[in-house]
């Protein structure tokens, strides 16, 4: 895996800040397991009521954790001033999604000015080894904090 | 867009029944509106425990209604003895999710005997006319139901 | 479809311009049928030496027509010293890519200042109907033109 | 890398053959420089005929072999009776396709009955290190020969 310097030194204390604004995190039970510059990963224990029809846990919480980690990942190499905006994901579900826990981990895959491309993938725990559940590849935008994100366009 | 004939004249039942067995859907709010051949509708009321750090609704919580919409779209069309996984999808996030509800429009784009693609658009709802904003292109797999789901590998 | 307002009136002759100087499209024997404002076709002759393994049109090659479509879609929309950088596209095969010819047809399904989304589909000209055999959603970039595209990152 | 056992000893010349009739490779100069069980790596030397307005490889034509080096990556796990269709693909673009030749390289992520998911990285060969210039991940499905290729629909 490529190795990244972020260039803001306080990037942990930006990225948990942040992630703690994420209401839906603490809605599903998800947490902020570990930061390094340019790779994030999310820990979501299992819950039945996040579960689709056959008891796996739906394939959009899947997407959910495996989103803000790209996000996060990518989030962890700009520069104070800016924010982050998911442009677009695509998500292959490999294995149903069950066990006692699923670990979202995301690496950034090529960060630029304005576009950062992250992968990620999503293990199921429980008995016996981990195990890949889905695989993300992401782009994410960097836009400037003052131009007002509730008005923000890509 | 194209008009399908049901394989199953019991298409709408099997649709709800299956969608009640969600559990995710009662714990984020949304509901099934509308169940044709080949096209589904799921609402979604907006919800600030759902938002990520900007307020908006979570690019994964827009992410799994219109997921499930896709998947029951290409249930909808199928034999009554087969069930759906969900194989991948790519969503655009096009605009903040956010006002009154979100409304998930998924419709078949081509059912094959194995394969169904579908394209779904999510909306929002506030004051105005309702805004696109996120669209989905997802891939859905028909399964045999006796091939007991829960060790189902696509 | 939604409509468009260029904000070139020029549009035209800057799409026909540009795409003459794609140089591929000249070696597979592609060229510019339409070009409205927010929505581009191409068409592509069928020949036996862009064929896969089992004679049909290579999934590469319609992805070429259908990602220049989209580009040119986009390009159509932006200003005149603007230039457009594909950033990432998803493509779903529906069904064999044979018969006379193939036609792409690509509109935008959402113009932003920085990122383009667009959609398109490829339809297989032949006996009978003309019948879809691909799907793209993709994201295009604006770029300004004096950034010097040949070092240009996203 | 997850390491694969391959089904059918024969794997390599089974796909070294395949490859061979696909005409497009030939037309675009394409040839297969590595075939390993689950792993497959296609180079194309730079041609400025098949270069977009800005006189890189255009990303169709980068698709193009990342597209068939996932799908050799898939055809080398199967057993000798099956044959492989392209259901999906997304492509990001990391940086221009430039230089003296570009590494296709594909590995299978997930091989299973039906359905193998793949990822491949296309790499810029020209002065200095290899640069990645562009990322797939993709889905493609196995079938039986004998249900006739050129009616098949997934």
């Amino acid at each position: 895996m490529t190795s990244f310097t972020p260039q803001d030194p306080e990037f942990e204390a930006r990225v948990r800040a942040s992630f703690a604004r994420q209401e839906v995190m603490r809605t599903i039970g998800a947490t902020l397991a570990s930061v390094q510059p340019g790779a994030v990963e999310i820990v979501l224990p299992f819950r039945a009521d996040l579960s689709q029809q056959h008891g796996f846990l739906h394939a959009g919480i899947v997407a959910t954790i495996l989103d803000s980690a790209c996000g996060y990942a990518a989030f962890s190499l700009m520069p104070a001033n800016m924010a982050v905006l998911a442009v677009e994901f695509k998500i292959n579900l490999l294995s149903p999604a069950k066990g006692r826990q699923i670990v979202a981990k995301a690496q950034v895959k090529r960060a630029g000015r304005t576009l950062t491309v992250c992968t990620a993938d999503a293990y199921a725990h429980g008995e016996g080894e981990p195990k890949v559940v889905a695989t993300m590849l992401s782009t994410i935008m960097a836009v400037p904090e003052r131009d007002g994100l509730r008005e923000q366009q890509p």
